[in-house]
């Protein structure tokens, strides 16, 4: 059996909470995949469960979280972070013994605490970073392929139920995504340097040319660097709140690194300035070349 | 008359020094425009000036920089910006009255003092530039339209031959530019904050992940973020070094800045962390409306 026939059978319906860029690409993606299921889509606004179904990204939209757990084998949270804690003390209530549960938050380490903490059987709880996104939101920018071929972080822990583990996993690599296995920690630990810093670097870059003026002559190197800055500022503040350890670390890791590039900039030093940047290319090169 | 035959009448024939990605840019786009006159590329390497005529940017390629000025009314420097210097002394001895001379280096302080000190009518001289790059390198890399839609600073000076400033800023007209006037230390301060910088801080940002580990799990934001630090490392060190006053100017505002974002979040302020986000967002997306 393919495997998309082997998890539409061990998973006949899905519930996906918040239906946003997120939940509902993640809806269109099972779909064109062939997934044959149920998809449930659970809004806190009838109106926006509403227009995820208008755009096909679930099958049927309710406010009623209670009625669709019941039905499903697998939740599945999209909303932001700030959510999750109330959603985990709501479903624990809802258990059922096949239920498993997991998230598409960008930090790890606190929704798998809050999992452990309000959970019954925190041993179905599978917590999933799928490193997918875009500057857009809502169902209207959800997109079946958004998550294809961009790895997907999956933090089990040593006591998290294998049939739950294999679920969670199946979901990621039917909708084409790497999925690598860490822990919470390290998974945080990273994104607060691939991911939560070059946002905060770019909205330093954004409030540098705020304050130096040279917008006017900005161009395409500068609308790249600072992408990142158009992103959801709730969402953002979230996350950076939720990791702000490891972001602080990083950020003072960047400092430090700063600092020498002044010291070689001051010292009017071309020769090692040269070999910092061509050692930089080369390590960008290498890893565009291993993606 | 159209501005192309105006121009095409007005200058028979154009060299351009160096036929790399911007001079064979420069030259295809010329043609695709309809220029009527004689494009001369001039290299170092009988090599790369084939490649360049093979390619279609210039007419025809030489290594002999005085017979291709002695014949044409406009010389562009497009070569790397350490080559400026030389370059201007050799065309100091081939000046005759009608020749008006331009370049596109990325900082304009430096070599608009050189002009000023080496041609014998510095007056005929007016320093551009084009705000449009690309990783690649070469005549391969040159494309017709690399120019069109994008800002074009131009640096006068009070005493520019107005003739001379006419000529540079129509060339730059027909390719699609957007032409800017401003002092060159004011270029040099802008370009410091929108590109010099935030090259820096791709770069940086490379090798904080290459200090702390991540990029197994990087993905389409961190590319971004970094787009920059695959530039061509010798010719941004040129531009670091050469505009290294004023990059240690902005790389100070950045770590002011870094430093009040790290004592929001080590206060856990959501709510300031929240307007800061939400500030750089919108000034971000008017920048991009504006544009």
């Amino acid at each position: 059996m393919s495997p998309i026939d082997t998890f539409s059978r061990s998973v006949p319906a899905i519930t996906i909470v918040g239906t946003g860029l997120l939940g509902g690409s993640l809806g269109l993606g099972l779909r064109t995949a062939g997934y044959s299921g149920r998809i449930i889509g659970v809004g806190r606004r009838a109106s926006t469960a509403a227009q995820a179904v208008a755009r096909g990204c679930v099958d049927e939209g309710t406010t009623d979280l209670a009625a669709a757990v019941g039905r499903s084998r697998l939740v599945v949270l999209a909303t932001p972070l700030g959510r999750f804690a109330g959603l985990l003390e709501q479903i624990s209530a809802l258990d059922h013994a096949q239920l498993v549960i997991t998230d598409l938050g960008s930090t790890k380490a606190q929704v798998g605490q809050d999992a452990r903490r309000l959970l019954p059987v925190p041993q179905r709880f599978v917590g999933s970073h799928p490193m997918a996104g875009s500057e857009q939101r809502g169902p209207a920018a959800a997109r079946a392929d958004l998550f294809g071929g961009k790895p997907c972080i999956i933090t089990p822990e040593t006591d998290t139920d294998p049939e739950s583990l294999r679920t969670v996993e199946a979901m990621w690599k039917i909708l084409g995504m790497r999925v690598l296995h860490m822990s919470a920690r390290q998974h945080d630990r990273k994104t607060a340097v691939i991911s939560h810093l070059p946002h905060a670097v770019a909205v330093l870059l954004i409030r540098v040319a705020g304050a130096c003026g040279g917008l006017q002559i900005a161009s395409t190197g500068f609308a790249d660097t600072t992408r990142l800055a158009s992103s959801n500022p709730t969402m953002r503040c979230d996350i950076m709140i939720a990791n702000r350890d490891e972001l602080l670390r990083a950020l003072e890791v960047l400092q430090d690194h700063a600092e020498q590039l002044r010291t070689v900039l001051v010292d009017g030093d071309a020769a090692q300035l040269l070999a910092l940047l061509e050692a930089a290319q080369q390590k960008r090169d290498d890893w565009l070349e291993s993606r």
